[in-house]
C-alpha cells in the first residue's frame, strides 16, 4: 500500500484536535444533511400521480390535498425531531432515543431500517446519477453499471476526505437546486395569480364522488403512501448532531427548521402548480421535467431544472453517507457491529463505515443493474418505522424526566408517533405485495445479526475479565533452563544462525530440529552442523508424507510431554524477509504457515505456544 | 482448508516409499505420453490439405509425397531421441540436453519453447473437448468458455491424483482410438486393394507440373510446414524417463518406437486414404470424418471413431499435464523458476507444476474464448526450436565423450538438428504473420524472466552465505537485564497478563505501552494499571493522528537509541485467537498488523526486531 498515493487522494492524515474546527457550518449542514429530504421534492410528486393514475384521471386533481395531508404530517414530525434534538443534544438517531426509552430491541430495529434504507438510497441515487449521463450519451448505455459504481465510488471519495469538504463541494449544487427550485415555484405562482399560466382542466371533474366509489379509498390511500416518501431523509440531522458546530444542538435545531421549511414550501409548491397545470405522468418525461417546460419554456431556465434535479437526486447519497458511518459507529461502540466501524480514520471521518457503505450500495446497484428506481417505494417502511419508534421513545423519555413543559412535549411526540404510526401500516399494507415484504424479512434478520456481535462480545470479555482473579507475583526471571527452546530449521545460514543465537540467549535448553522433506537438503544440514551447531543438538525429523508442519507439531507435543511441569516449548522461527514484496512469490511461505499453525494449534493441556519470530533482512 | 474434503477429492497421501511403486508400466506410459502425439493425426492431415488447397483442386493429391517427407523426417526426430534416452537416463528433455552442451541461453530458450506449447496444447484441447460438447448440445453455446474450465478442471483433478492414476484413467480412450483408427486404414486400404473403394480422380490431374510454377513451391512448403504439426509430442517421452518403471531408460526407449511406429503408420495409412479417396476440405466437416463416412458409412464404426477422436483431441492436454510440471520442477530445482514447483506434493506429484498449468490454459481458453484453434499452427514453432536445440546438443554430447560408436550417433544427431533447423525455418518464415511474431516475442521474456528468478536465488544465497565467517560461541545467557522488552498492550485482561508474565520471564527490563488512541480507553487501562501493572511501568504514547503503529515505532527507536550497545529492544504482542474464523471479521486485526510491520520495519542500525507472539486461546 503506497501511503504517498493515499495522501495524494485523501489528503493529510488530520490530528485529533482538529476535530472541532472541521465541524459544520449551518450552511454547510444544511448541503450534507438536506440532500435526502430536499430530493424527494423531485419524485414524491411523481409517485404521488402515478399511485393516484389508477383511480382514473379524474383522480388526479386530489393531488394537493393529499400534499396538503403530507405536509402536516412533515410539519409534525419535524416539530417532534426538533424536541429530540434537544431531549438528545449529543446525537439522538432513532436507534438511541428507543433503545435508551423502549428496550434493546426496538433500537435495534430502528438501527436495522434506517440502515438498510441508506444502502437503498446510495444504490438509488446512483442509478439516477448514471441515468442522467446515459441520457445524455445512450453510447454508454451498455457501461451503465460501472457508471453506477464510478459515482458511488466519487461521492466515498469526497467523504473519505472528510464531512467538512464534502460539505464544500456540495454546497454549491444543493443551493443551486433551491434557488432554481423556487424560481420555479414563484414564476408560477405569478402566472397561476396572473392568470397567464397554461392549465388545462381534467375532464368530469365535477363528476367524481370521493368514498362513494370503495376502490377510491385504496386509491388516496396508495397515493398518500407513496407520497410519504417526501418525508424520507428528515430525520438525517437528528443523527448527525455531533457534526454541527457549537451549540451542537442548537445549531442543528435551527437547520432542521431551516430544512423543513423548504421542504413543505417547495412540496406543496411543486403540487400545486402540477395540479394547476393538469400534470399527467408519463412515461418519456418526468413530471418536474413537464411542469419545468411549461412554465420555463425549453430555454436555459428549464436545462438548469434539469440539472440541477440530476444532481439533488445523485447528491442525496451524500446524506446517507453522513448518516450511515455515525449510526455504524454508534451500534459499534454498543458492541452491535464489529469495533472497526467505531474507530476513526486519518481524515476525522469513520473510514471503515464509508467503505462499507460503498461496498454493500454497489453490491445492490450491481444486483438490481438498472432496476433500482423499484426500491424507492420501499424508502417509506424503513423511515416511518423508525420514526415511530424514534416518537414513541420520546413519548416515554418525556414521562420519565418530567421536566418543565413536559406534558405538552409529551403531546407532541405522542402525536408525532400516533401519526407515522398510521402512516407505517398505511405504507406496509400498501407496499407488501410490491417489495416491503424483503424489509419485513431482512430486519430481523439484521436484528438477530446484532445480537450475535454483542453476544460474541461479551463472551469475549467474560473470557478475558480479570474479575475473581488476583494480582499474581511474575513468575520471575528464567532460571537457567527454564524455557525450552525448539528453532525448526531448512537450512544453515545467517538468518538460521541468527535465530539460534536469540534462542540461546533466551535458555540453555535450545535444540535445533530439521524436517527431512529431501533428503539431500537434510544430509547438508547435518554436515554444516558439525561446523555451525556447536553444542546446540541436531534432531531429525522423519517425514514420510514431505509434511513440514505434520511431524513438528507431534515432535513439540512429544517434548512437552516429556517434561510437563515446565511449560509447553517456545518455537524461535527463522524467518527472513526479501528485500521487495514480489520477491515473496520465490519463496515457500513455510515459516510464516508455520507461525500461524502453531499459534492457532494448542499443545497438550490446552496450553498456548509461544512463537518467536527472528527476521533476517535482505537488502536485494 | 478443510483437508477431509481435499482427501475425498485426491485421495490419501502417498508416503515417499511409495514412488517406484507409482511409476508407469509401458502400456500406461504410453497412454500418458502418446495422447498428444497421436492426436496430431486427427489434425495434421487437413492441415496439409488447407494449405495444398491454396494452390488449387489440382495440387491436393500432392498430399501423400508431403506425408512420406514428414513421416520420413518423424523416424529421423524419433532415432535421434531415441538416442538421446540413451545419453540421458535419468531424463533428457530439450532443456536438460540442450543446457548441459550448449550453454544455459539455449537450454532456457528451449525450455521456455515447451513451456508455451504445453500451455497452448491444454487451451486448444480443452477447447475441442468443449466444441464436442456443444455439437451434441447446442444450447450450452454460450457457456462454452466454463465448459472449457470444466474441462481443464477434471484433467487437472485426475492429474493430481496422480500420475499412475491418470494413466489408468486414459488408457482406455486412447488404446480405443489407436484400435479404431487402425481398423479405419486396415479396411479402407483392403477396399483400396479389392478395388471397392470409392475414389473420385482429381481432375486435370495430368496438367500439373510441380515447379514449374514459382508460386507453387511456397505452396508445397507451406503444406510441409503445417503437416510438421504431425511431430508434436514425439519429445515427451524423452522428458519424462523418471515417470517409467526400471529400468527406466529402456522401457522409455521401447515405448518411444512403439509411439513412433503409430505414429508413422498411422499418419502415412490416413493421408494415403485422403489421397486415395480424392477428399477435399469442407468446413462443415472434418478431413477424419469425412475419410470415416466414405469406408464405415455412416453406421455405429463411424461413430465410435469421432467419440474417440474426440476424446484424443481431449486427452492431448494429459500429456502436457504429465510433462510440463516435471520441466517445471527441473527449472526450479535449477533455479529458473519458484522453488514451490519443485516439491512433490501429497499424492506423489508436482501439484504446484499442475495447479500453474490448469491456471495459465485456463487463462488462455479465456483470453482467446472459443478461437483457440487458431493456436494450432504456432505449435510447431515452439515444438522444432526445442527440437533443433536438442539434436544439437546431443551432436556436442557425444563428440565430448567420445564412446563407443560416437562418430555414428553423432552423424545420426547432426542429420536431426539439421533436418529440424531447416523445417524450424521453414515454419517461421511460413507462420510468421499467422502469429508465429508472438511466440518470437513471448520467448525471449520468458529466458529473461528465467535469468531474473535466478539472478533473485543467488543474490539471497550471496546474503544467506556462511562464506569468510567462521563459527562464534553464543552469547550465553541472557545476563538479568539483557533484553530490553517492550509490550503494547489495548486493555488489561487475561491475554494481556499471559503476555506480560512471558516478557518478565524473559528479562526484568520489561516495559508496558499503550497507544492513546481513544481517551477514555487510556485512562481505563491506567486504572487497572495500578492494581495488575506491579512493578512493570506502564509508558502512554501520545498519538495525535489516532495511529497506533507511528507512535509505537517512534517509541521503540527511541529506546533503542537511548543505549544501543544493548541491541535493539524485543516486543512481546498479546494476540488472542478466537474460537471460529469468522470471529476475526470482529476484531481489530492491529495485532498482526503490528506484527508483520515490526518484522518488516528495521531498527536503527538496520537492526532486525525480534517479535514474540504469545497467543490466548478463546473457547467461545
Amino acid at each position: 500500500m503506497s501511503s504517498n498515493f493515499i495522501r495524494l487522494l485523501l489528503g493529510n492524515p488530520l490530528p485529533s484536535s482538529a476535530e472541532a474546527h472541521h465541524r459544520l457550518s449551518k450552511v454547510k449542514a444544511l448541503a450534507v444533511f438536506a440532500a435526502d429530504a430536499l430530493s424527494s421534492v423531485a419524485y414524491a410528486p411523481e409517485e404521488i400521480l402515478l399511485a393516484l393514475a389508477l383511480g382514473g384521471a379524474a383522480a388526479l386533481q386530489l393531488s394537493f390535498p393529499i400534499a396538503v395531508v403530507i405536509t402536516a404530517l412533515l410539519v409534525i414530525v419535524a416539530v417532534s425531531y426538533y424536541q429530540t434534538i434537544h431531549g438528545y443534544p449529543s446525537g439522538g438517531g432513532a436507534y438511541i432515543v428507543a433503545h435508551d426509552n423502549l428496550g434493546a430491541k426496538p433500537g435495534l430495529v430502528a438501527a436495522a431500517a434506517l440502515l438498510v434504507d441508506y444502502v437503498m438510497v446510495v444504490a438509488v441515487s446512483a442509478t439516477a446519477g448514471a441515468a442522467a449521463i446515459t441520457s445524455a450519451f445512450p453510447s454508454l448505455y451498455p457501461y451503465r453499471v460501472y457508471l453506477v459504481l464510478l459515482t458511488i465510488a466519487l461521492i466515498t471519495w469526497a467523504n473519505l476526505r472528510g464531512v467538512k469538504e464534502s460539505g464544500t463541494l456540495f454546497a454549491i449544487p444543493i443551493y443551486g437546486f433551491i434557488a432554481i427550485f423556487y424560481a420555479l415555484i414563484l414564476v408560477g405562482l405569478f402566472q397561476a395569480l396572473s392568470g397567464t399560466l397554461d392549465t388545462t382542466p381534467f375532464p368530469d371533474a365535477q363528476a367524481l364522488e370521493v368514498g362513494a366509489h370503495p376502490l377510491m379509498v385504496f386509491v388516496v390511500l396508495r397515493a398518500f403512501a407513496s407520497g410519504t416518501t417526501a418525508l424520507t431523509g428528515i430525520e438525517a440531522i437528528s443523527n448527525g448532531i455531533p457534526a454541527f458546530q457549537k451549540p451542537e444542538a442548537r445549531n442543528a435545531g435551527k437547520t432542521l427548521i431551516a430544512m423543513a421549511t423548504l421542504l413543505a414550501t417547495m412540496f406543496l409548491g411543486i403540487v400545486f402548480l402540477v395540479s394547476a397545470l393538469g400534470i399527467v405522468p408519463l412515461e418519456q418525461q418526468t413530471v418536474i421535467s413537464q411542469v419545468g417546460r411549461r412554465i420555463f419554456g425549453t430555454g436555459p431556465l428549464y436545462l438548469i431544472l434539469q440539472v440541477a434535479t440530476a444532481f439533488i437526486l445523485i447528491l442525496a447519497a451524500n446524506t446517507s453517507f453522513a448518516d450511515f458511518p455515525r449510526l455504524a459507529a454508534i451500534l459499534a461502540r454498543d458492541r452491535y457491529l464489529p469495533r472497526q466501524l467505531a474507530s476513526i480514520g486519518d481524515r476525522l471521518v469513520f473510514s471503515t463505515g464509508i467503505v462499507a457503505l460503498a461496498l454493500l450500495a454497489s453490491a445492490l446497484a450491481v444486483i438490481f443493474r438498472g432496476e433500482t428506481h423499484r426500491l424507492i417505494p420501499l424508502y417509506a417502511v424503513g423511515v416511518f418505522l423508525s420514526f415511530t419508534l424514534s416518537q414513541a421513545g420520546m413519548v416515554r423519555h418525556w414521562r420519565n424526566a418530567r421536566n418543565a413543559g413536559w406534558k405538552w412535549k409529551t403531546a407532541v411526540n405522542g402525536l408525532g408517533a400516533l401519526a407515522t404510526g398510521i402512516v407505517l401500516v398505511i405504507i406496509a399494507a400498501n407496499k407488501f405485495l410490491q417489495g416491503a415484504w424483503v424489509i419485513v424479512l431482512v430486519i430481523p434478520i439484521i436484528v438477530w445479526m446484532f445480537s450475535g456481535v454483542k453476544r460474541h462480545y461479551l463472551a469475549v470479555a467474560d473470557q478475558l475479565s480479570l474479575q475473581d482473579m488476583r494480582p499474581k507475583k511474575w513468575t520471575g526471571l528464567a532460571s537457567k533452563k527454564r524455557h525450552k527452546v525448539v528453532v525448526p530449521i531448512s537450512g544453515v545460514h545467517r538468518g538460521t544462525l541468527e535465530a539460534l543465537r536469540f534462542a540461546r540467549s533466551l535458555s540453555k535448553d535450545v535444540t535445533a530440529v530439521v524436517v527431512d522433506v529431501e533428503p539431500a537438503m537434510t544430509e547438508r544440514v547435518q554436515i554444516y552442523w558439525e561446523t555451525w551447531g556447536q553444542d546446540i543438538p541436531l534432531v531429525v525429523l522423519e517425514s514420510p508424507f514431505r509434511s513440514t508442519i505434520g511431524p513438528l507439531l507431534g515432535y513439540l507435543d512429544e517434548v512437552d510431554r516429556r517434561e510437563p511441569s515446565r511449560g509447553p516449548a517456545v518455537v524461535v522461527l527463522p524467518e527472513f524477509i526479501p528485500a521487495k514484496w514480489w520477491h515473496t512469490l520465490l519463496h515457500n511461505q513455510t515459516a510464516r504457515l508455520i507461525k500461524r499453525t502453531l499459534i492457532y494449534s494448542r499443545g497438550i493441556n490446552e496450553t498456548d505456544r509461544v512463537v518467536i519470530d527472528v527476521p533476517y533482512h535482505l537488502h536485494r
